[in-house]
Parts: structure tokens; sequence; C-alpha cells
């Protein structure tokens, strides 16, 4: 989710990529958890690598709130590598001589599947707050319609951290015979009130925004800039760790000697803090950040089954294998040992790893050796499983 | 520092409190850090019990970040008691009955303390971002001129949590033969990079209001009450912990049975924080918020000793109590036990307790019995050794 994410990788090349988008006509509509029947609406995502035969070797990569479907290519807003390069790729744990990768932008969001900035087609304007609130399972329906337009029923794998994390648990539980194994990263079955609160504070800090304009800024011509920065500086404390902000700035100023009594960026943790907000109001949506982070609000695996987290993996054959990372406290290991309890409960096959790392939230995004280790045992095992060469 | 604060208290009758100003006039100027004369400025503060004879029994509160001088009266703002009342009362650890007990509002402040919504006298208009910017020192150097102008030299104890131990350090540093003991609580001797970084957002946050105004927003007779509200939310939630949130909120709904697709607070942590938002603005000024973090943000004792902590506390005969909350996590333990190590190093006389809590930073101003039994013995004792009856 964090820009530092994308220097802290090792460079790998940009693997070969196709980009696409699938657009289901009104004819056509994505049912949603709220009532509406949404459509037409576009689905932007990528591939990697290549489908076999019996399309027994898809992979379905989900991603975390404020990323894309571009996994393992180059950013075309940003010109930044693919947010995942680490993981994807040749001889890597998501190989791509091995596996078909399919990423998609999940729907609500900015980067060409449909969301609040896209025209509504009732009114001819950008949808803002017409748009209809989504939710996770939303996102996964609208995954599951156009990996069927692909012709693709079943996922060797469905991984994902943070909200991708969520799409894993929800595409186990929703369609537990389509996946072969799932790894949901650093998330929860259910928002926490600490996590609510967070993202009420960005909501608040984007409304709050002069420019905001109850949502019709793109028809307005502006744009809530100040807001969105602040909702995603406040958002980013929460991706790193105390630890790792120390050993990163400490309380070292920024191309000075002294502090200037002043509300300049006296401190490198302020001028980073500034550079993530403002580089994210070039990339990101006003409105897609309120519909996303309502969308992960409202995520509560267990409510949906009777209150019993067990209850949503019941008989499941799935082989799950789940990573928290010790000093994430966004969603700390207590949360994700919780979803390996009710699968523990439900007699699933599961693995668990807890990564030591200093690197908080994000971690998941990053170069952990440990990460990456497990992660290449447990999909080559899970591939021999599955008879994939 | 939150509102919860003052509706988990135990339901003390406010007690005698003595309200007064004092003014010093051109002549009597307040030298800051910054290299300003400040001059006039008047502090506003409070006094609960007797002087003794010999002056002997002054105890000083320290207030933190956004409190104020009513620790112990009703606060003509808000009409809520005191903000220490469960402290400061007669039979309780700050005992009216035996102590003189000073409350003065910071400079910078905004509850009758000069700061910057007062009228600079240089321009006929509030000051706004003409206000120098302050430093825990200078809060200090403050409240040692009113003492004097009172007539009081020695402080038998000086006491505070949050930033309220900050200038109980800052006290214990520059005047160690005139403070016989110390109680910094939940408190740090220099502000972490996490802490700098979530007052920047307060404060882009603030800054980011139209109706800021460059902080002239007074003259345009205008409050940027979004972005003021928008602070508090987010330093709201680091002023709990996540295992109270989740005990007093959970995921329950706010007078609904089901979520309502909408941005609505549908959640009953959101409706708390936006009360806590709202109701903040009504009683705190902005431009002061920007100020009070940012002479927060530049405490570093360690840096105006040589970069060594121990050596602000040099040859000290001061007695050191210190309390740290379990689950605070914006002063954790480990930030007190950083002075605890240094006063150590010093050969002072200290002691350290961390009380059990899952109340957050806020734990210092809520009744925790392990506290209160704990003050009580060290302060009694203190006295014993003071020689007050």
């Amino acid at each position: 989710m964090s820009e530092t994410s994308q220097k802290d990788h090792p460079a790998q090349p940009d693997i070969k990529a196709t980009r696409a988008k699938m657009t289901f006509g009104p004819g056509e509509p994505l049912t949603l958890d709220c009532g509406v029947q949404l459509a037409p609406f576009t689905i932007a995502y990528e591939t990697y690598g290549t489908l076999n035969a019996d399309k027994s070797n898809v992979v379905l990569v989900c991603h975390a709130l404020t990323l894309d479907h571009h996994a393992a290519s180059q950013n075309p807003v940003t010109g930044k590598p693919g947010w995942w390069n680490s993981i994807i790729g040749p001889g890597l744990p998501l190989d791509t001589d091995r596996f078909f990768i399919v990423c998609q932008n999940v729907i609500g969001s900015c980067m060409g599947t449909t969301g609040p900035k896209e025209i509504n087609p009732r009114t001819g304007t950008a949808y803002g707050l017409n748009f209809p609130v989504i939710t996770i399972a939303d996102m996964v329906r609208a995954q599951a319609m156009c990996l069927e337009q692909l012709g693709i029923r079943d996922l060797f794998c469905v991984i994902g951290g943070s909200m991708g994390g969520m799409q894993v648990l929800q595409w186990a539980s929703a369609y537990p015979e389509r996946v072969f194994s799932a790894i949901p990263m650093a998330t929860a079955a259910r928002h926490s009130a600490q996590n609510i609160a967070f993202h009420e504070v960005g909501r608040q800090a984007i409304m709050a925004d002069a420019d905001w304009r109850m949502g019709d800024y793109i028809a307005a011509g502006v744009t809530p800039s100040k807001g969105l920065a602040v909702a995603r500086m406040a958002a980013h404390i929460t991706y790193l760790s105390e630890p790792a902000l120390h050993r990163k700035f400490g309380r070292n100023l920024q191309d000075r000697e002294k502090v200037t009594f002043g509300f300049d960026a006296d401190f490198q943790v302020e001028s980073y803090l500034r550079y993530q907000g403002s580089s994210f109001v070039d990339r990101f949506d006003a409105n897609s950040y309120l519909y996303i982070t309502r969308a992960m609000d409202y995520f509560d695996l267990a409510a949906d089954h009777g209150g019993v987290l067990a209850n949503a993996f019941r008989n499941t054959k799935t082989r799950f294998c789940l990573f928290s990372f010790s000093s994430d406290w966004l969603f700390p290991t207590s949360d994700n040992r919780q979803i390996v309890h009710a699968l523990n409960a439900a007699a699933a096959n599961v693995s668990f790893v807890e990564i030591e790392t200093d690197k908080g939230h994000d971690a998941f995004l990053l170069d952990e050796p440990e990460l990456f280790a497990t992660l290449n045992g447990f999909i080559g095992s899970a591939a021999r499983q599955r008879g994939l060469a």
C-alpha cells in the first residue's frame, strides 16, 4: 500500500503482462449486497503466464485497499514496478512459467474498473455518491463473473494481503469447491473497531475538504486533494510500525541543522508523510477511497454465518496457508489467529506462520525471506497435490 | 484528554478552587527558546488548598495537550467536572487539606493563558501564526514566573501525565534544587517519530480546512471546525487502546439493526469519534492545537544535554516516581523506562510502576486503583521526608 514498499523491493524486471478490460452490459448486472443490480460495469485486469489445457493452474491475486491490478507490471500512472514483483515472476513463488495469474482491479476502485468516478449511464455524469455501496462479497462476485467469462471456474490458488486477504477468505467461504488453495495474509475475518475508527477519520478528512462537494467534485472540475492527502497520511502511519519509523527516521531533521520554530516539515518523518499524501492524490480517487474503506468496515464473515466463523468454512476441502507479521498492528497476529482457530474448528487443512519483522502491516508487500520461502514451500506442495508439473 | 475520561471518573464533588489570572507587562517578557521576548502575557491558573507558612507544601499540576487549569473544578466551557477530580481533593493523593495545589494553563493554549487566539498588541488583531513557536521549556519558564510572582520558589511536588509529564521532566532538569519530588506519568523524554507523524496529520487536517485562512480565521469570523474535528478524531484513537475500543464498541451498530450501505455513522465507534471531534471544536482553538503539538514534537531532553539523557538529571536530589500504563501505545512503557534508566544512571532516587490496564494512554486520567494507591504511598512518604504533617 505504501510507496516505500516499492523502494524496498528488489528490482525485478517487469514480466510479460496481458492488460485487458471486460465490460458487462445492461443485461449482465452485478448483484450487490445492498440490493442494487449494477450494470453496465467494467473490470480492468491483468494476466501473467499461460492458462494450461485443463485450466487447473489459475492463481487469483487479490489487491489491497489502494492497490490495483498492476501486480507485476509497470504502473501506468506512477511508472513504478508492479507491487508484487517480488512474488510474481519466473522462478518466484507465483511462478509465471507454471501458473496463469490473474489480478483484477476491484469493483468500486478507480484504475479502470467501474467505481464512483465513472460515468453513471442514467445521468451522464460521474456517479459520485450515487454509486452503490459495495462489499468484499461484491468484489469477489465481480471477480467470479470476470473469470467465468474467461472460461475459468476453478482456482488453483487465491492469494492476497490486507483487504486482499478478506477477498481470499470470502472466496474460500462463498465458493469452497472452486478454491484448491487459499493464502490470506495480514488480514482479519472482521474489521476491528480501531480499524473502523481509522477509516472513519480518513473519510471525514475527505468529506471535510470544501472541494469534495458532496462527492460531485468531478462535475465541478475540482479535487478534494487536501482531504485525501490527510486521509492517506493517517492511514500510512498504520501501515508501518513504530520501530520501523524509529529506525528509518527517528527524530532526524529534514535538510536542516536545527528546528525552524515553525510549521514546515522540520522532521524527516513529516516530509515523508507529506510526500505519501501528495503522491497518493495523483493516483487515487477520493470517492473510491470512501467506498473501499466502507467495504472493509462492513466485512464480518462470522456475522454472515450465524455469528460462528467456523461455519464459514464448514466441510471445506481448501488448503489454507495464513501469514501474519509480528509488528503489524493494523491486522495483528491475533486477528489472523482467530481465522486459524475457526479453520481448525472446521477441521480444515491449515498452515499458519507469523513472520518476525519490524516492518509493520506493509511487510506483506516487501521482500521478507521467510515469507518467500514459506510461500514457495506451500505453493509447490499444493501444486504437486493438484497434479501441476 | 478524552471526554470519556470524565464519564469514567467517580463523581467527586468539585472542591474549593481559587481561579485567577496573572498578567506580566511589557517590561516582564517571557524569554522563549525561539529567541522571542513575549510580552505582555497572561497566565490563567487555579489553586486548591492553603499555602503553609514556610511555603513548603506546593504541588504543581501540569496539564496535557488539550486540557487546562481546571484540574479539580467545573470547566466553565464544558460544564464538566475537573479532569483530575479523582486525584485532587480532601483525603485524595493530592490532598487539598495538606497541600497547596497550583495548576496553570500552559503558554500557547486557549483557556485564558496567552496563545495564538489572543490579541497581538503590535497589530490589534489575533496573533494567529504570528504567535511565536513555543516549547515545553517555555511552558515551564512561564510557570516558574507565575509561581515566583506568588512568592513561591520551591515545589514539594510537580506532577503530570503525557505532555504534563514532559513538563515535569523539564522542571526536574531545569530547576533541580527547587523540585523535592517529581511524578511524570505516561510520558517520554523525547517525542517519537510515530507521535510526530500523528501530530503532523492533525496539523495538516487543520491547515487543509479552507476556513483556516493561513491561521487568520478569527479576523475572518470563521473557524476551521471540520479540520480541527478530524485532527481530534485521529488523535483520540491514539489515546485509547484497541482492546478498550473492542470492549466498549466492538462492531456494535449505532441505533440501527443493519448497516445502511452508506456513509452515516453505522457503527457506534464512528458515532463516538464524530462526537469527540465535534465537541472538541467547541472548546479548543485550532491554532493552539498547532502550537502545542509542535512544542511536544520539539521536546527532546537528551538532545538538550549533549545527547545523554542522564546528564539532564546529573546530581539531582529530587525523588522521582514514574508511571506507565501497559496498553498505552502513544507513550509506551519503553518510553517511560528510558527515563528510569537515565535516572538510574544519574544515581537518582526513583520508583517506577507499570499499571496493568486496557484503557490506553488516557488511563492516567481515569480511576485506576493501583495508580491511586501507589501515588498515595509515594506522596505520603515524600511528605514525611519533607516534614509536612
